[in-house]
């Protein structure tokens, strides 16, 4: 059994630090709309620009600065679109701060073969998988631009997975569960405390749902895979 | 024998499009300094940004913008900034444009296994796979950070793929060619009639340089590689 693992917001904190930046974010902008207005906004531009920029800090920061400049309409200042940038420097020089309790569930999961399977800017994702000290861990990684059913599947073929013997472990329903069980395989659902507004999903679905990363073992050893 | 074809400014022309958006960013900029200042300006904020950014359109609008600022001294107006933002979604909206003749090599090249292994941004990147029509003609395609000895071993062990097996081509020195020789592979050097600052590389070579691609068939006829 090969276990995937996402990395965003599953081994470490992500989310939680976007948030923190649309907060300044809004503060910064706070004479040109309240903060659901420019939250609203930017959902808009970020949806409008996603095809085209993909997911990611780089990404982000070139939406924030068009929000900026149209919420505003062009009044924002330089030294604001200065700032703009800081907060994408900011998001991009943050130390990786691991979920607790990942490096004792992993060690746990050792005979386990285990795969990083992570969405998003292909330099910052594989920096903070370096600098996460969580590398040696894992057989292989891999940075993907979507995680749909054909990404899963491609990516599983390249490396002689077959879906009935992987299991896919992520807080994401639509990129880490959904997609993995179409294909035939297994996922677990790991809540993180915040879900980025474009990874939203109401959807019923089969897997289970644990708490937290360290009911993994328990888990796939009620499957009976040790 | 595999054959790997970078992708910008071997496949489809890109470099000229960055160099038409410079001049366009040095007329909107003529107000704080003439073209080669600029033009150093941005050099050394590439550079400086490139080990957190990584390489692509978004990496190079945000430090359009960052060097406008700075060269402005924080003067330059947020309608400018707007059109850099415009610069940056305009190189992004530009249609892949095959470079002559491509098409035409790889069918001859049909009983040749060929792979694309390009650097940059990843969704820009397969987005512009997907749209150049090219895509049937690879049995694999990869996009990576950097492309140094070390990814080139780990991509071709992942293929399955012996570097004495292996030859690439590209217009790059220090991309394309110097990694994979070091590693035992071949190279076939075809330059581009514009290089990238970054790319420069003034270093002895054993590789064959071709003037166009149209040239790789024979070539590789001369060294038995049918």
């Amino acid at each position: 059994m090969i276990i995937g693992f996402d990395a965003d917001d599953t081994l470490w904190h992500n989310e939680d630090g976007f948030q923190a930046s649309h907060r300044e974010f809004e503060t910064l902008l706070s004479d040109y709309g309240d903060p659901t207005a420019i939250e609203e906004r930017l959902f808009e531009i970020e949806s409008r620009n996603m095809p085209k920029y993909g997911y990611g800090v780089k990404a982000y920061t070139l939406s924030l600065i068009e929000c900026a400049i149209e919420i505003s309409d062009g009044h924002v200042s330089t030294a604001q679109i200065a700032s703009i940038l800081d907060l994408g420097h900011a998001l991009l020089d943050r130390p990786v701060e691991l979920i607790d309790g990942v490096t004792d569930v992993l060690d746990e999961l050792g005979d386990h073969t285990k795969m990083i399977i992570t969405k998003g800017d292909l330099y910052h994702q594989l920096s903070r998988i370096e600098s996460s000290g969580l590398r040696t861990f894992f057989w292989q990684t891999e940075v993907v631009a979507h995680k749909d059913p054909a990404t899963y599947r491609r990516l599983l073929d390249l490396h002689g997975v077959d879906p009935s013997n992987f299991v896919m472990v992520g807080n994401s329903l639509p990129s880490d569960v959904l997609p993995v069980m179409e294909i035939g395989g297994k996922a677990v659902h790991v809540p993180y405390h915040v879900t980025w507004a474009h990874e939203h999903h109401d959807g019923d679905h089969e897997a289970p749902t644990i708490e937290h990363l360290g009911e993994l073992p328990a888990l796939l050893a009620d499957w009976g895979l040790r």
